[in-house]
């Protein structure tokens, strides 16, 4: 017997009102026709009905959320946040299936129904976070589908064996191959990208590079990635995150890296971050380019911000954007969730008769009014079952 | 007869808890040792206490918030924005006197206990802003300290008749003579000063001057500044809002300029725009300068963003400075208090005995957790009454 579900009075995008049957966790029809007696019937009240956001780039295995207050004194360099992290899970007693939750908690609670969370692998601490991260994936696969990135956060070539417990994680099931900073790190970039995509063709697993290089440093990274994406044939299965190169003020390299990135498919990942030079968000999209966003590290070890809200997320882009126009909003909105739709490569995502019924209620006047007001959601659906209401999730965490 | 009221289990900067004995409008002592029997007391359950927040650089006038939502299809540039708003007022109805209540009382719930707001004085709507703002000064006199800023958003010179207009202001009661990007706007940097300087010799009076201009211009701008503030011996009465151009990439430069700053008694305020280049927070307060913060315009023709909520400022401050460490946040917080009130040259404001009861209670663990998770204010009190309570202010306004 197919469970349905009526949810009346919504506005899809913030167009005029309509009601849509759910039924079997999918849209079944763009009416409340179908006034079956076991129906259920929500009220949506005129609020605004998106699909659910992506958090498309977060780390779940290590944020802090809900510990005690993490005192932050670490110096300012990369190098000494990640040494201060690797040095300070066990202090801290950072379990990652326990965080993990309390993070997707979090996520669902604003109206996010799919998480990519790149994990840590480092020699210190093998596989435990991709495994606490997996019992999460398990345990709320009812209310969150999540995907992991093998994460090399110390560096792949200088730990000695990194590369074999990255190989690990993939056979265990972790869906996509991470990278950070080829140069920089591991100091070898030709090295680095090697051992990724020769991990990427072996599982037959897209990629997301983690690259914070700036200027000529972080264009060159980029075009190395641009190579052997070609190479791979990897079209439309290679992410590069934050790209701050991007942001480098070059009209005419910059443009042409644009283009070169739209002709390898190759995505990007941009959180809008205010303090570092990004991606120019309209001109990456007006070249073509696929981009997601997300929340990077929420209330962890590198930096003390964050609640896992796409919706203030898209306020973020907008402002470090400077979209001040209702139709600039939009695309905003559409980069925390089509955007990301895409990048994991979701098919049956959106708002169409057949879609998945994951789906968040927003309430504002307009969208860019829901937006810079970022009232709590009302509703969030995953799979057709309500998972959180009034800006809180309907399940437990520990 | 003094009216008492006793504040009790509140924690001073996230320091140790104490209770504050407030009277007669101001913190009569530190202990609630006087238990007379016409003391309220009020139980502060081991909240924060800070002194209110300094709202020090926004637009009463023009914010559009309660409005119904506008529609912003607007162009790109400076001129753009400005010329649509001078044309949109009208047409959208904008009252300043009911509008700049509206924010006062936003500002209030969030915990603010003074503002300085610019206000739009023009040939086209002469001081229609400026007695709105006024009326709203007299009639929530008890809820908000309102200092006025005559701002000549369309022009100085360009405009002729502006100059006599902010005399009218200066000469009614506006606090602080404005001034606007000296050589962009009127295309007389000489000419702008030489205004501004003059207004602010004849009627006594401090200068806030916008200063938009990038990079070496900017840097032109801000010098022609520093030498009138020597010249007019006006060290600690002059601002100069958002000076983008100390976010130029020029150490040595920057370095210079800072000093000289400094040196000539110059405050700045910053919002900490994500899109645009800012004065670098930390290194702008090392050089000895006061430095305040604001929201700028909220919710106006400009741009839908804004809240008025000067502790989301603090971590706007933070993300735009990479500011990660606690004690670098507490300094972000104290640009929103301290710096705001040596800004607006309040001597009585702080947490000591004798300061006026301007006061905020913020939840939290600690001072850096309090911020980042910005939580609806618990209780706002200006000069010893209750303002607001758990986010929302309680009086009303049209
Ligand atoms: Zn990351
Ligand atoms: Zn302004």
């Amino acid at each position: 017997m197919s469970e349905m579900l009526i949810l009346k009075n919504v506005r899809p995008w913030g167009e005029a009102a309509i009601d849509l049957t759910i039924a079997d966790g999918r849209i079944a029809s763009e009416s409340s026709a179908s006034s079956l007696a076991e129906a259920q019937t929500i009220d949506g009240k005129g609020a605004i009905i998106l699909p659910g956001f992506f958090e498309a780039h977060t780390h779940l295995d290590k944020t802090l959320f809900g510990m005690p207050w993490n005192h932050n004194n670490v110096g300012s360099t990369l190098i000494d946040k990640i040494t201060n992290e690797r040095n300070s899970k066990a202090r801290l007693g950072l379990d990652p299936a326990r965080q993990s939750a309390r993070q997707v908690a979090l996520s669902v609670a604003h109206g996010t129904t799919h998480i990519r969370s790149h994990v840590d692998i480092d020699t210190e601490h093998g596989l435990n976070g991709v495994l606490g991260v997996m019992a999460t994936r398990e345990k709320y696969a009812d209310v969150i589908d999540l995907e992991i990135v093998a994460f090399p956060q110390s560096g792949m070539l200088i730990r000695q064996g990194t590369k074999e417990l990255m190989d690990e994680a993939l056979s265990l099931g972790a869906e996509v191959v991470g990278g950070l900073d080829p140069c920089s790190m591991d100091l070898d970039p030709k090295g680095h990208l090697d051992v990724v995509f020769a991990l990427a063709e072996k599982h037959g697993k897209p990629i997301d590079i983690h690259l914070h290089e700036l200027g000529e440093l972080g264009a060159f990274s980029m075009r190395l990635i641009i190579d052997r994406t070609r190479a791979h044939a990897m079209a439309g299965k290679v992410t590069v995150s934050h790209a701050f190169c991007l942001g480098h003020n070059d009209y005419l390299a910059i443009g042409n890296l644009l283009d070169e990135l739209a002709d390898a498919g190759i995505a990007i990942m941009t959180t809008g971050p205010a303090g570092y030079p990004c991606p120019p968000l309209i001109r990456t999209l007006d070249a073509g380019i696929t981009v997601c966003s997300g929340s990077d590290g929420i209330r962890d070890c590198w930096s003390p911000y964050g609640n896992a809200d796409m919706l203030e997320r898209a306020i973020f882009l907008g402002m470090r954007n400077d979209l001040d126009r209702d139709d600039e909003i939009r695309r905003a909105v559409e980069v925390v969730t089509t955007g990301g739709a895409a990048v994991m490569g979701r098919q049956d995502y959106g708002l169409a008769v057949g879609d998945a019924a994951d789906l968040v209620l927003i309430e504002g006047e307009t969208l860019a009014e829901a937006v810079v007001s970022r009232r709590a959601r009302p509703l969030v659906m995953k799979r057709g079952k309500v998972v959180a209401r009034e800006g809180a999730a309907l399940f437990e965490t520990e």
